[in-house]
């Protein structure tokens, strides 16, 4: 802690601090780790080890935007740090099928195309994504099973098994010159996975006897203290549910998560319900996840839409997305009673199969109330044990950290204080020794060598905004302008300029959106017509033809007029047209 | 339930139902229920009863803009129905000084001024309120102390005891000619609360051995089993806390959690330290609650933010705002930096006291980590037991109910589901009899008899947005206009017109906000502004001198363009201009 926080303070003096100048030591490489992005957790999206000419990439996802963020579609990790060694780049190594983990390969691969190495539900995952794409073609992309090793530059690479909330997800073990490195990407315990497959703890804890160098370990729920329940939890209570309904009953959960459409199919053939799929990244996932055999269901268990309608509700079970409150998603557009297909019935029971993402909060409420509303029973995270998430608890990491007790831990995948938390907790259950973790964040990048290690770059690493089909930094005044325009609408003045630039004794033609309505709409933009005549008569006496001064005015005499009248500060865009 | 999914039914076929046209029994008065507002949590915010000619209105409180709300800055109740009955209305009753119960009687009091009843502390809150605003004058406010009757019309109305998230919270007692109303307002169970003044069981207790009519109670929490935690527990925490703190402590929490503020001030002075409070709301909230004996500290415990800068860091407790991340508030300004007197310091210790409100957890997130990115420890309420909320769980409302005993149930203060869930436990803990229970939305009217109730009128009781310092319909056009300019911008387009109304062949000047920037801006406007010439010269042959032809032509010319340029779909306001 103490060690902790004496690098805090330090890094804090960057700018000034001459031991960040010291060249990396000569008498051998340092391995270089560093997290490329996740918007607030740290190295989720990506991140890039580096030993001498060699550059290995963990993952390459997305993610969604939060609600300051207007009109944007897609946040992807900032990868100049890559183009930048784009010579020294081996490889992108995906960890599991998740959009967050896989998602932004379509804009990755067109800036630096080099080889993919996939397990296999994520390659069919990244395969359809491609293909939509028209990328595949162009792509270097490899199916790699645990075990198998690949030889990256410097890097020897090997998957190993873990749980997480879809199947086939993968820790990565790295074999350096400096020793062994363990990534475990997003993990959890599970003894009792849908799956059958746990986390491979043998591996770990062979890999723990030859000695570690480093563990780079998730922390998403380093704040929560025991363990994780099992998915057992979640397909006991499934069971229970669909045993006991009279009415037909819907699941909605996550499209990615298989394992829990699984669940659902084994609970609903054991009643002897017939199972039908609805929202279409659902019937997708469902049917690539069927394919690859991911999905087992008895023969006849599976049925299309159209004909469930036509069987009795007591035999039914349907599948839907919906469980973040998407508006355009299945589960949204029925309880809005806008969805074509279904319609709540009284007696129906509604399962929503996951917990809201911080930022979905209401949106979830509004759709569940809609359910309720409509006469229908609706069970969701708050209510009963329908869902567990995918990453481990307190006594889980402390497991990890356990299994493979590492010489050097970055805590990884979590805001900024779940990797201070999680670096604390090495410390305290004695593994990790104190100056031996290190808390980074985004473009923060730490060399490890024999002798310890520190952060020895900080480059400003944001995100890139995919809005529309435009790729934009977060700090565009685009985004701005937006923000602004949201708060207060906009008033567009049209001013006639003469030939000589001034500025004619003409009424301004003045228009609005988003800042009043109605009757008082003409009144007030009539009113605001004169204020600007007012004020623009006397720029142009200060400096006739200046049209900046005259567009200042304009701004600062009409923003005053409409703040008394409205109590709104409009964005105002003056106009100048010649006549 | 059955019983519910009936009338829910039933209410379904509003229009049709020749049940809803019977008039009320013409043999005695009925009593109404009638729910005005809660921006989701029915009757949260006012609700009103009615009986004969007389209506008693309960709470009159604000709400806080969800994100899907542009510019928006509170949100009221519709008191149309108060207005249209104007006459009938004897008094506005607040169970406590919550904003949430008092901060829309601004707005009610300048068009429907009838006497306010509140209890001290609310009281004291409303009159800082009204003199604000400049409404004390013409307001007439009581102070009115539990156990003191008060005759509005047919309604006897006696105020009781409560524990809640803030000092002097109180139920109501009605005695009307149908019987006993009891209406719990926000409130808890919690035996050992830091003012040592709990629930007044006793006095339910006695009402129910004379049998109790109608019973409203706080649904807020019925989703959580068991009970909510005694303020105790916190007290406890607070204690070892600043008691181990090796250094400064701040702790953040609502301003109106006047309790909260005593525990702090009783853990500093017991450990030495001395109490200093930062943040307007706070400030004022402190020094209110000081004056008016609801806050008490030993001599010089409590000293100003001046002084306390001058002291060591291991004599300070600092109390702020900002436990929901709000921009402006102390908190964030200090984990951002900005805060003028207050920098975090490597050993600091900061609390926040408080769960984020659904909608505000990203910001709090970010102000969490932008704490701890500075060096300091944060406590909060996913680490710590730092916080417990104001509303009664599971068990009390089963205890409430079992102890009122009420013949008729109307659960208030939750969303829809919590109604409903309410509803249903009033029944399984065999109190209330199927088809006692009603489950209402804003703006339904219960008339409730002797033989039983139903809904005889369900008229649209939305809410007001504040915005600036206009009022308006959440339906209004300027929200609809302002979110979509925040998702894809506005594009304004100016065409010059003829004395005969045809278009000039003089390019459009056109500017934007909120959709492009930099280099490509001046580029794309400019193609734009001749791909609406080349539209415009069309439209002008087709109808000539037709601006709303012409003005769909540009809309949907540059639309297009703009969608194929940049995949967004700004607003496009066209504007004529005469030369």
């Amino acid at each position: 802690m103490q060690q902790l926080r004496r690098w805090r303070q330090r890094d804090a003096g960057h700018d000034s601090d001459p031991s960040f100048d010291t060249p990396s030591d000569p008498g051998g490489a340092k391995l270089r780790v560093v997290p490329l992005g996740g918007l607030g957790e740290i190295g989720k999206n990506m991140m890039a080890l580096e030993y001498g000419d060699d550059i290995v990439v963990i993952d390459a996802g997305i993610m969604f935007p939060k609600e300051d963020m207007p009109g944007v579609d897609l946040v992807l990790p900032d990868i100049n740090y890559l183009l930048e060694r784009q010579e020294k780049v081996r490889a992108i190594l995906i960890t599991h099928g998740h959009e967050d983990h896989t998602g932004a390969l379509p804009y990755v691969l067109p800036r630096l195309n080099v080889p993919i190495y996939a397990p296999r539900l994520a390659y069919g995952l990244i395969q359809v994504k491609l293909r939509e794409q028209r990328m595949i073609s162009k792509a270097e992309l490899h199916e790699i099973m645990p075990g198998e090793p690949i030889q990256l530059g410097a890097f020897n690479v090997e998957f190993f098994r873990v749980c997480h909330s879809i199947p086939d997800a993968m820790g990565l073990i790295f074999r350096t010159p400096l020793g062994t490195v363990v990534h475990t990407g997003d993990f959890k315990m599970d003894h009792t996975p849908v799956n059958g497959v746990p986390t491979d703890f043998a591996r770990l804890a062979q890999l723990s006897a030859e000695g570690v160098f480093l563990l780079l370990s998730d922390s998403t729920y380093v704040e929560v203290t025991g363990y994780t329940p099992s998915e057992m939890v979640v397909s006991e209570a499934l069971d229970r549910i669909i045993g006991n309904a009279k009415g037909r009953v819907m699941v909605a959960t996550f499209a990615s998560l298989i394992s829990r459409v699984q669940q659902v199919i084994d609970a609903a053939s054991k009643h002897g319900r017939k199972v039908a799929v609805a929202g279409r990244s659902m019937v997708d996932n469902v049917a690539m996840a069927t394919k690859m055999g991911y999905l087992t269901a008895p023969e006849g268990v599976m049925v299309s839409l159209n004909d469930a309608k036509k069987l009795p509700p007591e035999q039914v079970v349907l599948v839907t997305t919906g469980s973040q409150g998407e508006p355009t998603s299945a589960l949204a557009r029925i309880a809005n009673g806008q969805h074509p297909d279904i319609k709540v019935q009284p007696g129906d029971t509604i399962v929503v199969s996951a917990t809201p993402i911080p930022g979905n909060e209401v949106g979830v409420s509004r759709t569940i109330d809609n359910l309720v509303r409509q006469g229908a029973q609706v069970l969701h995270s708050r209510n009963a044990l329908v869902h567990v998430h995918g990453h481990a608890a307190q006594e889980e990491l402390k497991l990890m950290l356990g299994l493979v007790r590492p010489r050097y831990f970055v805590p990884v995948h979590g805001e900024y204080r779940h990797l201070v938390a999680h670096a604390h907790l090495s410390h305290a259950v004695g593994v990790v020794q104190e100056g031996n973790a290190f808390v980074l964040e985004d473009g923060n990048v730490l060399e490890l060598g024999e002798e310890g290690g520190k952060i020895v770059d900080r480059f400003p690493c944001g995100h890139i905004f995919v809005t529309g089909r435009r790729l934009r930094d977060p700090s565009s005044r685009v985004f701005q302008e937006r923000r602004r325009l949201a708060r207060d609408g906009v008033v567009v003045v049209v001013l006639t300029v003469g030939g000589d630039g001034r500025v004619l004794a003409q009424a301004p033609q003045i228009v609005s959106s988003g800042v009043i309505e109605g009757k008082q709409r003409d009144k007030v933009l009539a009113q605001g017509s004169q204020a600007v005549l007012d004020a623009v008569k006397g720029a142009d006496e200060d400096a006739p033809g200046d049209w900046a001064a005259v567009s200042a005015r304009v701004k600062e005499s009409l923003g005053r007029f409409l703040y008394n009248e409205t109590g709104q500060r409009p964005t105002i865009l003056p106009v100048a047209v010649e006549v």
